[in-house]
Formats: structure tokens, sequence, C-alpha cells
């Protein structure tokens, strides 16, 4: 049995009863290693197989291996497992190569939701989920995506906004969308989110400071109703108050 | 204190350590009956102010209330709190008026992280959130949504898929999205995911039958990369395997 285990974004705080049965039934935990550290307490003295970043294909055919030969295996992914996370890749190599495993989806909640609710409640309107990494998408299509949201005003949450080789994406993404956004429409950034070092800062789109931004990071830009008082990002649903 | 707890989409699996452990501390418990229902192994004796559907403001009313007059309250939401939920109205209330209450969003697995796993792994590139309630927001706004997440290609969840006196909403979605969407484009539909009657199907974009859908449904149309294989429903995210 191999279970793709979303964690959540941050400790054991946010992760769901089933994440947790999934990881404690395991013989084995497969998992980059910053993820196995945030659930060290509940692995306890089972084997864990670290791997490092960007060796998603290894890791997950070294889960498949284990869960093959008898294994009951928990593959962990931060966040949600199936939000650019490890759930797809395994159940491609399952549809496409013949595996004799078993594989149960444990779904957690995504990065944007805990960041939603350190910022307040940005995300109460129609939002959309967007990753700037260009490592397996062409940077046309994200192109694309980014101008269309900001011009049918979704709240835009963006993953990987940031990384070695890729430090310009935010602020192309930001000249894009700048023709459809006022100046003064909110923006929230989220580091670490649920974790020990989370930290936040709530700015504007005139006057975003992209260094704040880092691969741990997400980033959250309101939509035209959107607001910030008393140190809470909120966007609207329409009632009448 | 009012907690405001995404309790998440289903029973107790699904839901994360901290919001039990809101439930847990609160004296009173505020929430629509199906909600409170769910949770009610954690609720024990506590007193429970169950209102019907459609109060939202008179609930978030009651709840803050409570809390001012000193006790710890938590006002319980399907999902995530920030999402469609209760966070939003609460933050506006007490943004825009002078409430004296100390007010903390839970964060909890919304009903298309659910769905996903439920099907595989749809969700693995680019999505958005689109409710198809025009009770709070005009049509033509919520059309233009639907068409530039078609003409993009993000892989689409329609929340409030269907309800009474709205029972064209998602036709007319699906008609709007046609011009760009191949008839092949596969469909998921969960009803009731986490829940004791979940229910799942897998169609195409040409072949959707919209009586399936209730208001207790959720709807993910794939993007062009989709693919159903073994039963799974699965949007690859780039990997050469
Ligand atoms: C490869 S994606 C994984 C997403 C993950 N599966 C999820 O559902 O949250 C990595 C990106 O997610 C975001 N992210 C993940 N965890 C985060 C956290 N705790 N705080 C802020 N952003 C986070 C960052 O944008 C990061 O670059
Ligand atoms: C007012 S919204 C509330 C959304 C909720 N706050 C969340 O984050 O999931 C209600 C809509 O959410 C969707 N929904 C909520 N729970 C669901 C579940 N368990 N299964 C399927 N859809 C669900 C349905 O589309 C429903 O019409």
């Amino acid at each position: 049995m191999l279970y793709v285990v979303g964690i959540g974004p941050g400790g054991l705080d946010m992760m769901t009863y089933q994440a947790r049965a999934a990881i404690e039934e395991a013989d084995v935990i497969v998992g980059y290693k910053t993820y196995t550290h945030l659930v060290k307490a509940l692995v306890g003295d089972k084997p864990v197989l670290k791997t490092g970043m960007c060796k998603e294909i290894e890791r997950c055919q070294a889960a498949l291996e284990m869960a093959q030969s008898g294994k009951t295996v928990a593959l962990i992914s931060s966040g949600d497992s199936g939000i650019y996370g490890m759930a797809g890749l395994i159940l491609e190599m399952v549809t496409k190569h013949s595996w004799h495993v078993e594989v149960k989806v444990i779904p957690g909640m995504t990065a944007s939701i805990a960041a939603g609710s350190v910022l307040g409640a940005p995300l109460m309107h129609d939002f959309c989920h967007i990753s700037l990494s260009d490592l397996l998408t062409p940077w046309e299509v994200i192109e694309k995506r980014i101008i269309v949201a900001a011009e049918a005003d979704f709240v835009t949450c963006f993953y990987n906004p940031r990384s070695r080789g890729r430090e310009g994406h935010l602020k192309q993404a930001f000249e894009l969308m700048s023709p459809y956004k006022d100046p003064q429409t909110p923006v929230g950034i989220v580091k670490e989110a649920g974790r020990r070092k989370e930290a936040k800062w709530i700015t504007t789109f005139g006057d975003m400071d992209f260094e704040l931004v880092d691969m741990r990071t997400l980033v959250i830009v309101g939509n035209q109703s959107t607001y910030v008082e008393q140190g809470l990002m909120v966007t609207p649903r329409g009632y009448q108050l």
C-alpha cells in the first residue's frame, strides 16, 4: 500500500487525522527532508528515506518499489499532495507503467488556504492558483494565465513565486497584470505559513517589494473589492451589511 | 474569543488538529445544522446554536454577540472557513463595525481538494475556483471568468454548481466553455466528498450529465492534458516519464 500524504503547510496543527493515521500506519516514510522533518514527532524511529529537491521521479520510484515489495509506504508531500505535489506523478507512473501497487491519495490543506487565514479572508471570492515555475510549463502558457486572471478579476495565488534562476518571474507577472490592477490593490505575502518561522506582509500592488519573496512564500493578489483594515486583508463576498 | 473554524468537507477524518482543538475549547458552537451534525462527536453536550441556510448575517451576529459577552465561540463553516465561508463575513463585520471581539480564522481543507483526491489528481496544474451562485455576484462577472478560465486552460472547479432557482447555470457554464474545450476533456463530479454518502462520476465535457449535480456537489473540468486511466482523473504536471 502506498499512501501519498498531504501533510498540510506546516506542523502537526494543520494536518488532518487521516494524514496522521497514514503516517502512523506506514512501515516506511519517503519524502523531501524539510517535510519529513515537519512530521518527525509522528515518525518515531521508523525508517525514513529522505531525498533532495528536484529528485521527484527517483523519490516516487523508490516509494513504488517498496510498496510493491509489500511494505506500507507513506510518501509525504507538503500542503495538499494533489496540488503541485507528489500525487500527480505517482498516479502518472501507475497509470502509464505496470506497477502492482494500491495507491491512496490523502489530501491536505494547501499553502494558499493557510496563507489566506494568516492574512484575514482574501480568498472569499473566485480565485486561481498559478505556479510561476517554468521548469515544466512553457512561460507563454503561464503569461496567458496571469493576464486573463487579472482581466477577469480573480484573486490570484502565486505558487513557486521565486527561485534560483527565476528571480524575475514575479516582477514580470506583476508587469503583465498592471494594465488591469489598481496600484492600491492589496497584496498579501506569507512566508512559511503555519511553521515556526512564519512571517507575513500586507502591501499594495503598486508598492510590492519583490525582495521579500523566496521559494517558501505564497503571494496573494486581491481583486477589485479586496480591502485592508485593522491589518486584515478581506475580499468581500458581496453581502449588504 | 471567536474561532471561525473550517471543519473540512466531511467528517472528522479530514479535519485538522487545530480545528478540533478550537471546537473542544469553545463554550458554545454556532453553525448551519448539517455542519454541526458532522462534528457532533466533538461537541458533546455543549450548547449548539443551529441556524438554517441563507441566514449567514444572523448567524455571524449571534456568534459575535456571544463572543463579545465573554464566551469562547466556535462558528463552524464546512471546508475552509475562508473560501465562500463564514470568515469573510465575520471579518467584514468586525472591520466595518465596532465589535470588541478577538477573532481567529482556523483554516480547513476545501471541497475541491477533497474532491480532487477522490478523483485522482486533477488539480496538479494551475486551477481556479468559480462559484456559480449569482445571489451575491452579477452573472456577467461569473460568465467572464468562466470564459477566460477555459481560454487560458485552467483546470476549473465549480462551487455552488446548481441550486433551486439556478438549475441552468452549470449547463450555461459548459456552453460558454465549449469553444475552447475538446468534447473529450475529462470532467469529474463528486457529491458529498468525505461524507458517508460520497459518490463520484468521471465523464467527459461532451457527455456531461447535468442531472447528476446538486448543491452538495463539486464539478472539476480538466485542462488540455488531463486524462483518465484506470478510473483515475490525472492532470500531468509535465514530467518526462
Ligand atoms: C512545489 S509547490 C508545493 C505546494 C504544496 N503541495 C501545497 O499544496 O501547498 C511549492 C510552493 O508552495 C508554496 N508553499 C508551500 N508551503 C508553503 C508554506 N508553508 N508557506 C508559504 N508557501 C508555501 C510556495 O509558493 C512554494 O514555492
Ligand atoms: C457555500 S460553498 C462552501 C464552500 C466551503 N467553505 C469549502 O471551502 O469547501 C458550498 C459549495 O461547496 C461545495 N461543497 C462543499 N462541501 C462539499 C462536499 N463535501 N462535497 C462536494 N462539494 C462540496 C458545493 O459545490 C457547495 O455548493
